[in-house]
């Protein structure tokens, strides 16, 4: 125990609000390790409480904690895409993809060990709350362009591109987060709107979404 | 035991030989199943040799002959980049890609799976070996560049473009290899020389080099 932090411990917490209490506890250690390298008694003390009550909320130990940390990441993260249909749209995805990289810089080692695979806590369940993500990006995109029946060449260039901005934020983490927010925000924007007037040589679809965007 | 199927079985084959021949059989199943749908019993099988054989060139089963397959594989792979230093770079980039699609033409479920991650025979050291393979495709795409010493905003650009290949060849996949193999390719060279574009207005190092491309 650490004599100097104040211990919430067993203050009388809701069953939600001490369910959401472990995630974040949990969540903000997955942001600094990997998540082999985060114990349940790591939570316990993080929370400040005991290890039975970890158990007691998520009796499937830590690969439950780690899912529910995770569902509950995947929710905020879906939140970035939330913005009005107004105004010009590459400052909606220049916003969006602020309240992205704010998100990735926040949970960094959490959100590395997530996508890049290979961890013991991975499963086919965990890829499924990754790619459900991925396709809620991919839906917000198509419905700030206006589309609603998209092509399959709209579709992948859209989903090459939600893929491409994943790497450039893993490669930004790995690399001091450099080059800045700001500037890493606008480049993204301009290679999408690059990649969307190459497709839209090959495709009407989207050639006619494109004045739109420029 | 299938009736129909000539039984090379107890041929006298080298060791090399052996081994390779389990690596083909393995690869041709993985090729069309996920690996955890693969036994070693299915290998043995398709091999015409006997599940104790297999054992003794892997004694450590599954796990291990994935990952020997995976490295066979991963060889493979880049072999696709090999590609002569001469002639225009999107021409060379265009053959490099011919290579790649036909590959993952007939890899097929086995390179979804091995990409998609979340598989049980995924660890970090099948992890570690696509990762390798996608810096040798780095690598590759910035010799023919001729850039030995790449700039943090070159080097991210050529990353992403990786990454969004490899989307593109898992939709690909899943959308019953639509657009034909060499459209794909072509559109991928011209997403290559339009994000260079981008990035070439933001970097010095990737203005210089862009005249090469167009």
């Amino acid at each position: 125990m650490s004599p100097a932090a104040p211990t919430p411990a067993y203050r009388r917490l809701s069953v939600e609000e001490r369910r959401a209490q472990l995630l974040e506890a949990a969540l903000s250690l997955f942001a600094h390790r990997a998540p082999e390298e985060v114990s349940l008694d790591d939570v316990a003390e993080a929370a400040g409480v005991s290890r039975p009550l970890v158990y007691r909320y998520f009796p499937g130990g830590k690969q439950q904690l780690y899912e529910a940390a995770l569902r509950s990441a995947a929710e905020e993260l879906r939140h970035c895409f939330d913005e009005p249909h107004e105004g010009p749209l590459p400052a909606r995805l220049a916003r969006a993809l602020d309240r992205y990289l704010t998100f990735v810089d926040s949970h960094d080692a959490g959100f590395t060990a997530l996508l890049q695979g290979g961890s013991v806590v991975e499963t086919s369940r965990t890829s499924a709350i990754v790619d459900g993500v991925r396709r809620a990006a991919a839906e917000h995109i198509l419905s700030h362009l206006g589309v609603s029946d998209p092509g399959p060449r709209l579709r992948m260039t859209v989903r090459m591109w939600i893929t491409a901005v994943e790497a450039a934020s893993l490669i930004w983490l790995d690399e001091d987060k450099q080059p800045p927010a700001e500037e890493l925000r606008d480049w993204l924007v301009e290679q999408f709107t690059a990649v969307l007037t190459v497709t839209a040589a090959r495709d009407e679809q989207t050639a006619a979404l494109l004045h739109a965007l420029t």
